[in-house]
């Protein structure tokens, strides 16, 4: 068994917090690679060591005196230190630092340092050697993320260490030049050593205990989702979902390693698993619902559409001439509508209007906004008949009009359209029946 | 108040039908103009007219003798008169057919006489004068209907004619050459009629008092639709629900005029009127249920396909190339289906698949057979909310899979997919939630 263990800001923020830490990873023998963010937020209303070195950075980019501020962002990591009992100076580090900043290294070098400087700290305490994710994570000249360089050097690195410290969220060009990663942070770190170390398993340590159902600002308290398969978790998020970001789930999901989502603060929590496929009966029917509000829906109809050949594709068209990607096509028997994101469509609205009409010549064309879309989404829905009749009566019993149905043939996500003010509701109606009185 | 009314033929078959329908035009002075088919079936089993005078007219034209078959056709005739007492010969008439025949004047006008006859007949026996459809009814050269030409040519002819019986089916080249419709029958000619005298009303009398909510051969003894618009009528019908032929409805749709389809056997009886829009309130939350079996849904999944410019339009485009229409194209996230007609696809089925590989390279592409496709239509059910849930309610109770689901923007339809062997559980379902057990 081995373990690639990520643990975000939060679970890094204190002594008290790297203690909880140090005993998780201490806990298992298999938790091999540690991946650091930077220290987060201590409280409510704290300053993460990122944005702190940020500033500091353009103080010292600008030729502004910055000595109190990094000696601020020192002070925040001899906290630690002290808090742990360590014997450990980074004096040479941020002397180095103040050096670079001064000689103007960029703000991915300004950025990376807090996971650089928590690395070796993390190092220090759990007795783990640490890599230099500049050593091992590469970019290519355009910039972008280079896979299989990363890949090589990564293995090449660590065939000998069996345990090591990298630090998240950068890595460096061929020249050693520093630069982040542009999304999905130390996740994406976590992820690409995983894949390269061949993890059986990839822990993502954050400060809750798991993805929830749904979104906790539109419903108290949600349950949390215990076994999340890959796609349904992409569904989620692109529907809105505050999950993990795309880039960080690629690489190991091309690799099939499962992601355990878990809490540092309650470690004996299952979280939530996230992987390929699983025969595993989740305990709702559903796995999540998310949605999204500002959609727009141009409706077509016209005698006899459906045997016209090219309908469809000259409609389409006038949107890709526009450069807008549709979300949904929901049809009826001379009717099409489609629905695409009401701030993409608005300024071109007019030009698409007038080219349907010029292509197809609909005897109705109508545009109808304010539309927000609900995406119910789970594996278990296509084996529980019943699943639609239940959202749409649950729906109907709430006041909330359905302006449109979605559901294709892979049968395990539907999507909803209802009116932007109806979507609240509409969210609290699905969650309501299909967990709250499930309980 | 003018009115357009067409008997069918089994409203004509008999003298004793005869008799009805007399009793029907001259109990409303209203009802002018009148367009009567060929005589039907008098029982289960008896031959058409228009089939006897097909079978008369190919021996003819192959040289055979056809006299002992022409007797036949004339006894049929002369039955419906005597039994009405009419002083009234058809010899000349017949004799002219006779002659007609044997020169090969064509297979559209040996059918067309049955109407031709009928007329004459129903002229005599109502007192209306008869005006042969011949001189008013224009083809183009091409054998198409000539719209403007015959509208003119009515208006000319019936200017002076406060009443008529103009016989259904056929009409002439400018040659006077006959010619029939392809489609649609004696129903197109009360229609294109009604819309030349700018009829208030047209009534197509056939021997069902309106069209049934759903297929009669699915569920036994389905109510009556007491009132349904044009597009629900041109819905139900595209769904396989055999109610009047499009050719038959556009002329009078276009002009706005209601259609009344009554019995002639119960009078009495309502029937279903059909409009071009109403603020009459249904009985149901459906107007109606009309589905079609053979279906295939090709299922597409690729990720992030929403966000790729042109992914749909690519996909549409391959169906295009091989000439196939789609039906439907429900989508999830990132998963399209597109959904068309099994015989359609079959042959082109391997040009297709290889085509949208190789236009938008998906990561999973898999073709979903026998599916059927049920349409369950209503203009209340945008008002009445709930009928989503009670749809997929009475599906789930039924047992039925719930393939598909596809509603938009117009709310007043919803088109859900089934296995095929589902069809009729899954039509019962719907009617018994809507119908029966409103009752």
């Amino acid at each position: 068994m081995k373990k690639v263990v990520k643990f975000g800001g939060s679970s890094l923020a204190s002594a008290e917090q790297f203690r909880k830490v140090g005993k998780i990873i201490l806990a298992e023998d298999s938790r091999r690679y540690v991946v650091p963010s930077a220290p987060g937020k201590r409280y409510t209303g704290d300053t993460k060591v990122t944005d702190m070195l940020y500033q500091c950075y353009y103080a010292a980019a600008n030729g502004e005196d910055f000595d109190g501020q990094i000696k601020q962002i020192k002070a925040r990591y001899n906290e630690i230190i002290g808090g742990l009992n360590l014997k450990l100076s980074l004096d040479k580090e941020f002397e180095t630092i103040a050096e670079n900043f001064k000689n103007k290294a960029g703000s991915d070098y300004a950025a990376s340092r807090g996971e650089y400087l928590n690395g070796i700290l993390m190092a220090a305490f759990i007795g783990y050697p640490f890599v230099d994710s500049a050593e091992v994570i590469r970019f290519n000249k355009d910039g972008e993320f280079d896979a299989e360089t990363t890949d090589r050097l990564l293995k090449e690195k660590l065939k000998d260490m069996p345990k090591a410290v990298i630090p998240g969220f950068y890595g460096a060009y061929e020249d050693g030049k520093i630069k982040t990663f542009s999304r999905g942070g130390s996740d994406v770190t976590g992820s690409i050593v995983a894949r390269a170390v061949e993890a059986d398993l990839y822990e993502n340590w954050t400060d809750v205990s798991g993805f929830l159902v749904t979104d906790p600002r539109l419903i108290e308290d949600p349950v949390t989702i215990d076994v999340i398969t890959y796609k349904e978790l992409r569904e989620l998020s692109y529907m809105g979902a505050t999950v993990l970001h795309e880039d960080a789930i690629f690489p190991v999901r091309k690799a099939g390693i499962p992601i355990n989502i878990k809490n540092t603060n309650r470690p004996g929590d299952k979280g939530t698993m996230i992987v390929a496929s699983t025969c595993h009966k989740p305990d709702y029917t559903i796995t999540g619902i998310a949605g999204k509000k500002g959609f727009v829906a141009i409706n077509i109809e016209k005698d006899m559409m459906n045997s016209e050949i090219g309908f469809g594709r000259k409609v389409l068209e006038e949107f890709e001439k526009q450069g807008i990607s549709f979300e949904h096509i929901p049809s009826g028997i001379d009717t099409m509508s489609i629905v695409v994101h009401q701030d993409e469509f608005e300024e071109k609205e007019q030009q698409v209007l007038a080219g349907i009409q010029r292509a197809v010549n609909p005897d109705y064309l109508e545009v109808e906004g304010d539309m927000a879309l609900v995406a119910v989404v789970g594996r278990a829905m296509k084996s529980n008949r019943g699943t639609a009749g239940r959202i749409f009566s649950a729906l109907a019993h709430a006041n909330v009009n359905v302006k449109m149905i979605d559901q294709g043939s892979s049968e395990w996500n539907i999507i909803i359209g209802v009116r932007n003010e109806d979507f609240e509701k509409a969210i609290k109606a699905i969650y309501d029946i299909f967990v709250t009185t499930q309980l």
